[in-house]
């Protein structure tokens, strides 16, 4: 007992760290976070679209309406009283609850955005996480939607990715009719399934490979060849849409797959997105079952391995679980944390402030009202203005602002106060000069612009 | 069988609202409500206080370390493996943990504010969410804290509320050691949680019902008279301090208690707080156990039934659950969602806006590269520029730019390309005109600044 007594610590304490697959930042990451997601937000309403947010819990029936095997057991539930809850594990679920309660108060188009937690209790491993943002887009209308909505949302995403500048980056477009249009003409409809899941695995599998697990589907290898002779087509964007259109197919599916594909490249190239941010890709199927034409994934060409970091597509029946309506819409959406982590891992972003501070202020006298005025004058001129408030050595509190990297110090004492000018400390440049509190905001207002 | 078929639907539908006691807005009321929400977070930069978040979810123990009782029943708990889980109830607990956590790599003082949803499953009525925001900024030091970072603390909420323009509004402080010394000083610290329980109640029970409540608790009237005396005396802020330090009661924490008091109400002076915008509340308590020094509330002068919309003070033991550091704080926090909708329902504060849009293009021609021009040169200049992409007739497209109430709507027909200028109109005014895209963007800027 004894014995026990001097290994175990004198007081037990709690674990601290975050839950694994949960992500918590230190405040220079958070601020660089924070930034990027302001960014997304800027893009998303440039172009009109409306914030929404919705709660972070909803009735399980409603999330487990559109899902079930792996997304089922991935959900959190929450047993509260009678009822049975859940955490939200996307945001289009919550869109399709939102647009059906509120049909009545909506303006159709609908063009929302929607940035916000969603939970997924898969196993913790490198670039999945348990909590993480997403930051969607959609356009929702009633009864017809046009192809125009889809290019103007694969223009957001371009216009997005272009502002947050992490490098080349290309949208990967497909129809999914095109997909299932040639399956029925090759009298495959009923291995559909199949087919699209070996076919998603497009690119992590070798072409012998995708080969090789067909031909284990019992599919006719002139079939196997027909397909992939279409599908492994290379050329620039609009030859394998002229390619598609001069194969004779005359599938009304595979026809109004292409029809549409065209139409969406031509809008995209008309709203301004240049050509070389977008291609086909035929092989682009999206897991989720919803998608009935345009998809798209969107991928860093100098970080391919990274997996697409945006995708979307377009989808007919939103609301048919709760309105008798004839919703349909088209949306992307921008996996945040996970592209964060990658980028900031990969040293492709780098936080560069530990503050928001503009400027810290020491105080080296007990005369405060001075101080106080100071900061008064600087924040009403917007400048982010901390005070170091603490009684402490002059060495601490030089330390902190050292710590803190805030872009000025204003050193603040007695001799200062009757002289009317005071200490500026460029941080950078360690250049000290005595000032008038007019020539300190210009002096900090200059620099923040630079 | 023929009957329930003809009463039932065909296909019954799901339930839609969101859950009792969850806040969900229109995208009218959610652009306000995120109008809020970037005001306050400004006021808290403005300070320099760092940005953190954490995971919704903690582990249960985390949570349970500090509460007990009436919390513990309202703490929504997740089941997931072998893990206990819960929602957090408040951002206290997070950033106890969070600081424990990541000790070493914080800088102190360790100034952070955060913005978040917390949870608490409470029985839903009027005034009281399941889900809601809080805003809370606080200051973390080691071993010591000034008694200034109380009056930051204070004074960067009179900030806020002054930002936040919703009328006139008061902080009431106390400070704890005022209450325990005087209790102590009656030889009544046995009873302090029954005492300081029926104190509480001042302002929702007469005073004969406190004078009554206390003489059940088998408080002396003496006692009781000699309390009141002193708690009720009335006078200016720094009256009621004099009147503190006459009362020759020489017990330690009492006079701790009213010279701290002192000092944070001289240092909220100092650093530029009306006095008018404070005063002393000798009843302010604040239910939580943890404070331990200045405790305070704040009122809407024209809406005290609102009760306090912002509360905060001092605590020592942040930390004794997680790290055997001495680590002390002082916070307020915003309870943004009650408030918010409070203040929309008694009309204090009205969505202004139904879309973030400053333009909305309507293009009239099938020749979408000019459309796609002319908003690509309006969001470069800043502008948030939405277009109409439907097929509809020119009176639905109408419709929409009325029903969104866009500032400006911009009419796009072949006409207007081949003159090369636009047809901008104002929607407040109903003025119309032909301007070439400078004047638009000059147009909109200067209606944006009014």
């Amino acid at each position: 007992m004894f014995f026990r007594k001097k290994t175990l610590p004198l007081t037990t304490k709690i674990q601290t760290q975050a839950l694994p697959g949960f992500i918590e930042l230190l405040p220079s990451d958070q601020i660089l976070f924070n930034d990027f997601k302001a960014k997304i937000i800027e893009a998303y309403e440039s172009f009109g679209f409306l914030p929404i947010e919705t709660p972070l819990i909803e009735r399980e029936e409603v999330l487990l309406a559109k899902v079930g095997g792996e997304t089922e057991k991935e959900i959190y539930k929450i047993k509260k009283g009678d009822n049975n809850l859940a955490l939200r594990f996307d945001l289009t679920v919550p869109l399709a609850r939102y647009v059906s309660e509120h049909y009545h108060d909506l303006v159709f188009p609908f063009k929302r955005y929607h940035v916000g937690k969603v939970y997924r209790g898969e196993r913790p491993q490198k670039g999945r996480y348990r909590e993480f943002y997403q930051c969607d887009v959609d356009i929702i209308n009633e009864n017809e939607l046009s192809l125009q909505s889809d290019a103007e949302v694969l223009s957001l995403i371009y216009e997005t990715f272009s502002k947050l500048k992490i490098g080349p980056f290309r949208l990967e477009i497909n129809n999914r009719k095109i997909l299932f249009g040639l399956l029925e003409n090759l009298d495959l409809s009923k291995k559909e399934k199949e087919v699209l899941r070996i076919l998603d695995k497009k690119g992590k599998i070798s072409d012998q490979e995708t080969v090789e697990l067909l031909e284990k589907e019992k599919i006719d290898t002139g079939k196997i060849e027909a397909l992939l002779k279409i599908l492994n087509f290379e050329g620039s964007t609009f030859e394998i849409v002229e390619f598609l259109k001069n194969q004779n197919i005359s599938n009304e599916t595979f026809l109004t797959g292409v029809t549409e594909l065209e139409e969406v490249l031509i809008s995209l190239e008309v709203l301004g997105v240049p050509t070389h941010f977008f291609k086909v890709n035929l092989f682009i199927i999206r897991g989720l079952d919803y998608y009935t034409g345009t998809v798209f994934e969107t991928f860093l060409l100098d970080n391919l391995d990274l997996g697409s970091i945006s995708s979307g597509g377009r989808y007919e029946k939103l609301t048919e679980n709760y309105l008798d309506k004839k919703l349909m819409g088209v949306g992307a959406s921008i996996g945040l944390s996970r592209l964060f982590i990658e980028l900031k891992t990969r040293g492709l972003i780098k936080s560069l402030k530990k503050t928001t501070s503009q400027v810290i202020i020491i105080p080296l006298t007990e005369n405060l009202i001075e101080v106080g005025k100071v900061a008064k004058i600087l924040r009403e001129q917007e400048i982010k203005t901390e005070i170091y408030l603490e009684k402490s050595s002059m060495k601490k509190k030089l330390n902190y602002a050292n710590k803190q990297e805030a872009p000025f110090v204003i050193l603040l004492g007695d001799e200062e106060i009757s002289e009317k000018k005071f200490t500026l400390k460029n941080m950078n440049s360690g250049e000290q000069e005595k000032l008038p509190i007019e020539e300190i905001v210009e002096k900090i207002k200059i620099n923040d612009a630079l």
